[in-house]
């Protein structure tokens, strides 16, 4: 199984003429639909640069309440009612997120032909998403205002079928169910295919997890331990390390020690300043500490 | 004298990967400011691609309160907040605007540094902003909800001084302006230099209209008689005129004949459906009617 982080917008709070606030889109193979992960100014225009399906978005998951991460929201909103969404569309933000939205429907009278499922994120850890596929859970950040960050975790039947053998018997639903959790199959005509034999076992389920925005925070460590891929903000280089603090924001180093700490596999730093023309300087300071970091860049597709 | 119009967003409602929603800046040879006319989503990442210094914009003017003409403002006002503007921002827009940007800054507390002068539109007819540079009306449009045009005309003293007189008499500012106005200058030596000898006639004040979002409305004609430029929505060819008048939109050809109607020296079409990826077939619908018609382009600056 893989995970697929599409990167949408790479800066921090004011955008530079080709880097976006943040947004993130992220896809499993394990799920049909797409999830957006903030959705800052202009996020909608660059999932159309991306192709991306917009209707195939399900699940919205706002990290807090600065205007770079949710600014995009609205649009995104009306522009999927005018293409004529019809599935619910689920939003996990701070509680304050719905009324704007409320608001901004009613000023110009507008009545969804789609139904906005929002999820106020609780204070402290909680689960905001658990299927068979997926799922998703939020802990606290270390910002200027209340801020969550998300770890989003592959799930699902421990076996995968194998394909000759599907294409040779075409197993109906309900046998590929039970063959998937472990079951053997038999043939109409009575033979026992063993299970060990027509299955492959899934041991690559894949984590993602997503900081942004945060001063250095240890605390978060044991919240991503392991992940396949941490996002993690670095907004400033550490020469600017008191700014940073001042600024509950986090040093490019600082991503990669809390990346080290994790021991995750890869790190992909974001959320740079728009002081940084050219950020392979602060992708440097990280790898200095923590060798498998990439630099969000927009459009890129980061697999996890 | 001259206007110069930088087209930011050419796109109706739903952007395209490369089409943006409504906004068009305008700078006036008279003015040092510049003023905004609509600021859909991503205004703020187009003015940056466009070089323009965001703290010049004094006034913005949102014609109505569909989403693709304002939802840029929120972000603009809190980049600008960022960056340290201290100069105010004049907003002219309908008034649910007002509690919507404050709605947006309680949200996460913010203060902005600079202060927000909201002058709410009246209905009908009204003069929004008058100096001795530049006079800007609005009149109603005949759109889904409540929508105004604008007519901005350059104002300003009849003379400019010629240079050469300038740079041999340094004259103070008092000087200048009573010589703008039609007074001699006086040297310290008492030397008269006739009026005529050092100043030019201003005979070229121009005006611009700004039409969004409206069906075909004859009305609209006697308010934009004769401008030098107008800007005239047109979302639809004219094989789609029922679905135009359906949704309060205009067609090209539609455009075209209230530009002619009103005898504007030059037509911009604009705030096209995202179904044209070719624009060229509504250009040249418009063009049949009236020849001097250009197509807004994200990037392209008109000389009016």
């Amino acid at each position: 199984m893989s995970l697929f982080l599409t990167v949408l917008g790479s800066s921090s709070a004011t955008p530079t003429a080709f880097r976006y606030p943040s947004a993130y889109l992220l896809r499993s193979d394990r799920m049909k639909s797409l999830m957006l992960i903030d959705c800052g100014e202009g996020t909608q225009m660059q999932l159309r640069r991306n192709s991306v399906c917009m209707q195939k978005i399900e699940h919205i998951f706002i990290s807090h309440l600065h205007g770079d991460h949710f600014f995009g929201l609205f649009g995104f909103i009306f522009s999927q009612n005018l293409l004529g969404r019809k599935a619910p569309l689920h939003i996990y933000a701070h509680k304050p997120l719905k009324e704007l939205i409320n608001n901004m429907l009613s000023v110009d009278g507008t009545q969804l032909q789609y139904e906005i499922v929002f999820h106020a994120i609780k204070d402290g850890n909680s689960t905001l998403l658990k299927t068979d596929r997926m799922i998703v859970k939020a802990f606290p950040l270390n910002h200027s205002i209340k801020t969550h960050g998300f770890v989003f975790t592959e799930q699902g039947p421990p076996y995968v079928l194998d394909k000759d053998f599907v294409n040779q018997y075409h197993p109906n639903k309900e046998w590929m169910e039970r063959i998937k959790n472990g079951a053997d199959y038999e043939t109409e005509d009575g033979i026992v295919l063993p299970h060990a034999q027509i299955t492959r076992k899934v041991d690559n389920l894949k984590s993602f997890a997503y900081c942004s925005d945060t001063a250095y925070s240890p605390d978060v460590v044991k919240k991503i331990k392991g992940v396949d891929l941490l996002y993690h903000e670095a907004t400033f280089m550490h020469d600017l390390a008191a700014v940073a603090t001042d600024k509950y924001h986090s040093t490019s180093q600082q991503a990669a020690e809390i990346a080290k700490a994790a021991r995750v596999k890869k790190l992909l730093v974001g959320h740079f300043s728009a002081r940084y023309k050219d950020i392979n300087p602060l992708v440097n300071e990280a790898k200095e500490v923590f060798a498998n970091t990439s630099p969000a860049i927009e459009g890129m597709v980061v697999k996890a």
